[in-house]
């Protein structure tokens, strides 16, 4: 399948849903394409052939909680890489490093596990959305205080108008999106 | 790698963590196991092993938030059938059912989206550990409630001392753990 069938065949499985989590807000339901496993292997393979042909090494991949989890682990174990996951504040035993950003009401904390990132390791770091990129900053801020490296960032989605691309572009200009809106 | 030499090498990556996530429990985090893929590997060939032994066909496995998502997605992909979450109340999109269940203190409710399960679908239940079992019953009474039988459970742990294994052999008498504590 091409990168061009690939997101199509996204785009006809990412269900919009009304007024979720709150009224307002048309969620995009990501969770019909773990239901097809050969679609799911087609985006893991286009997410590491962009990072191949750039030649970029990835020592481990990076997972969010919680949708960020299923694609992630699948492009680690691909790749034979160790999976790291963050996790919203007070879900990671043991001890943790913490990131607090704003969001449009209140703040939000993110969580990764000491210690587990290698000095100069080279992270990409998945989640399933790309919205405002406060999340995936977080993410981005938590392994270099960790001595990794940001090797790119690998999403699902991105949802075009947010501008979360221009977050993170400071810490990598390796981005990857399979569907855009 | 045997599953004998699998089991020891669970036991020695999954940690101890006392007072989490409160005082007087001790936990088991598992996270370690997700930085080896071998080792995902390695779990997820011992679990599809004992279903291809016993001649169980399985359809979709389950996976249960959020721990369980990692090697849910794993089994799913290596057996090529969908992937089902299950997560707590609220975070699933669109038509879900839901299942509530008595904790220790108050009450827990899981969800599933209506509709995806297929009749008569043989669904494996995954979850990273079997406690006392009150989530993976509600899971299986989800399955049953969307037309699907339980084909079996796999855990990666399970705490003998809290019974678990009771509440959940009248679903499937094919309950795998990789490691018995």
């Amino acid at each position: 399948m091409s990168s061009h069938g690939l997101k199509e065949k996204l785009e006809s499985v990412i269900r919009n849903v009304p007024d979720f989590p709150k009224p307002g807000i048309q969620f995009k339901d990501i969770m019909p394409i773990f239901l097809n496993a050969e679609l799911c292997n087609q985006a893991v393979d286009s997410i590491i052939n962009v990072y191949n042909k750039n030649q970029t090494k990835i020592d481990a991949v990076c997972s969010i909680e919680s949708r960020g989890f299923f694609l992630g682990i699948l492009i680690a174990n691909k790749l034979g890489v160790p999976m790291i996951p963050i996790r919203k504040k007070g879900k990671l035993p043991a001890q943790v490093k913490s990131y607090t950003y704003d969001l449009e009401y209140g703040s939000a904390t993110v969580e990764i596990q000491t210690n587990i990132v290698k000095p100069e390791w080279n992270v990409l770091i998945h989640d399933d959305l790309l919205a405002t990129g406060g999340t995936a900053k977080a993410a981005a801020e938590l392994i270099k205080t960790e001595g990794g490296i940001v090797a790119g960032f690998a999403f699902i989605a991105e949802l075009d108008f947010l501008k979360g691309r221009e977050l993170i572009l400071p810490y990598s200009n390796k981005i990857v999106s399979l569907v855009n809106y």
